[in-house]
């Protein structure tokens, strides 16, 4: 159908985030077995784990799937290793330099996308050697850029000066939107947030709940002086917000921080002292679907809008 | 051809929006005479000067042209007798609660339409019986929502629970970003940065300058402590910026920022020590152009991206 079809061999332009505590081997072999793209979230795994998931996926789903591997944990050497081993064939990096693992991943047959939300970026990991790269919006759930660059304004931005395909991410959780990033001239789209709320993700239930109960407001970016995280509002994000505003060094938010908070929320369900990473379009994700559900209804929702936007040849 | 070219009996649903120091008589007739809707921007504006840009406005084109009138300033009710009495028949209202002077307005013949950046204000703007209601994301320049929702969230969402028309706004510099935010479920689109730019726009020139030197990053969203506005980042920028890092009260930063910012950045030029209320899309706008030329290009690009999306019907 299209460049992103045709790098990734998949049916339909849609790839779902790799996102830690909500996508093991379950939701990305359901999103690829439903036709878009499914990837393991690696930034939440143990090597092992991940290497476990990867042999699970392989047996669910005969589709293309691929890793999503953050660049800036320790083991990340280990990891890659893994997925070379492993055979898996196709790498989404993110959060850290394009640069360090591109070749090798390309020299092994790996497909590579890497994930920006600025110019400087896109441009390093064009010339890395990149094969697509994921423009991720301001309104995007958890890690987000320094610029705050939204979704609409990125993709336009960046195809005034990239070649390769690029992948709109951050507000996406309808047909009409894909249809829109479309239009804006991404060839592709990656969902996080509706994906995080289906059947299949190993999300807790309790953050499910805390998605599909989510309004105006309920998500915003704070900790910016540490790293910009897309956060629901509950306790801890009032507390550690709040230091924030009366001028906590960063030293001091990283101490209310502490660690594992991301797993409280989003895997053990603490939805009152855990980290909710999700972005903006929680509000308007209203029900748990399965993944199958959430295809049927994109594909929809594409289509209704597609036909609606024929009679527009004129302006 | 839609709901806004008919409201407003406007050839294209492009309405140029009403902004403080950049948009009198000048930009207002330019647009109309295009074929958008010019809106006067009052929020900068004493009564009697607000009135002298009205006649002229009138002299200068033969087309509907509207007042933008923010329902923060306390001679708001002199300025909303003179639009009376001066016959216009378009008023956007912003800042404010939209049952303020909608009845009246209303009563007096008046198309109203109110600018929200949230639902609660989108459905008190429909209880209040606007005509259409504008809906303003984070990436829009000058005055912002708390929320922070950006343009792609903010106008599924509102389609969700508003039936009267929707107009988008913030994040809209381009044919493509129009066509997208038509398949998003808007019916028209408000654009300010490119027309703040224009030839035809009563910004200083070094303001318009630093509009087409922006890059990413260039503009950011702060004083959130009094009310959120995004500025591009210059000397002042920093120091007030920094202050509310620094954990500096509201008293203090309303003594920071001190009277007449915006007209010493917007007007006179002052782009080091004034206010520069931009929105992000100003990082995709390369050079000054005319309201003609502007609309030339923007309904070459939307022919061309329809065009484009055209071939993809099915899904």
């Amino acid at each position: 159908m299209n460049k992103i079809t045709q790098l990734f061999n998949i049916t339909y332009p849609i790839i779902q985030g790799g996102m830690i505590w909500c996508s093991g081997w379950k939701l990305a072999s359901a999103v690829s077995n439903a036709g878009g793209l499914g990837l393991i979230g690696a930034g939440s795994m143990h090597p092992e784990i991940l290497k476990e998931h990867i042999q699970k996926c392989k047996l669910a789903t005969n589709n293309p799937f691929g890793v999503n591997v953050p660049l800036l944990y320790p083991q990340t050497d280990e990891i890659i290793d893994i997925i070379i081993k492993e055979g898996v064939k196709i790498v989404f990096t993110s959060a850290g330099n394009p640069a360090s693992y591109t070749s090798v991943l390309k020299e092994n047959g790996i497909t590579v996308a890497h994930v920006v939300a600025n110019t400087k970026f896109a441009l390093k990991a064009q010339a890395a050697g990149v094969d697509a790269i994921v423009a991720e919006g301001f309104e995007a759930g958890g890690h987000n850029g320094y610029e705050e660059t939204t979704t609409l304004v990125l993709i336009p931005m960046l195809k005034q000066i990239i070649d390769i395909p690029i992948i709109a991410a951050g507000g996406i959780g309808s047909g009409q939107a894909i249809y829109a990033a479309m239009a804006l001239g991404a060839e592709g789209v990656q969902i996080g947030s509706l994906f995080a709320s289906a059947f299949e993700s190993s999300a807790h239930k309790n953050f499910k709940n805390a998605i599909i109960n989510s309004t105006d407001g309920s998500t915003y970016l704070t900790l910016k002086k540490l790293v910009p995280v897309r956060l629901i509002r509950n306790e801890f994000f009032n507390r550690v917000h709040l230091a924030g505003l009366d001028g906590k060094s960063k030293e001091e938010l990283a101490e209310i921080l502490g660690h594992g908070r991301a797993k409280l929320g989003m895997f053990e369900g603490d939805t009152i002292e855990g980290e909710l990473e999700i972005g903006q379009v929680a509000s308007t994700i209203k029900q748990i679907k399965t993944v199958a559900e959430i295809f049927t209804t994109l594909r929809h929702e594409f289509n209704i809008t597609s036909k609606n936007m024929t009679n527009r040849i004129t302006f």
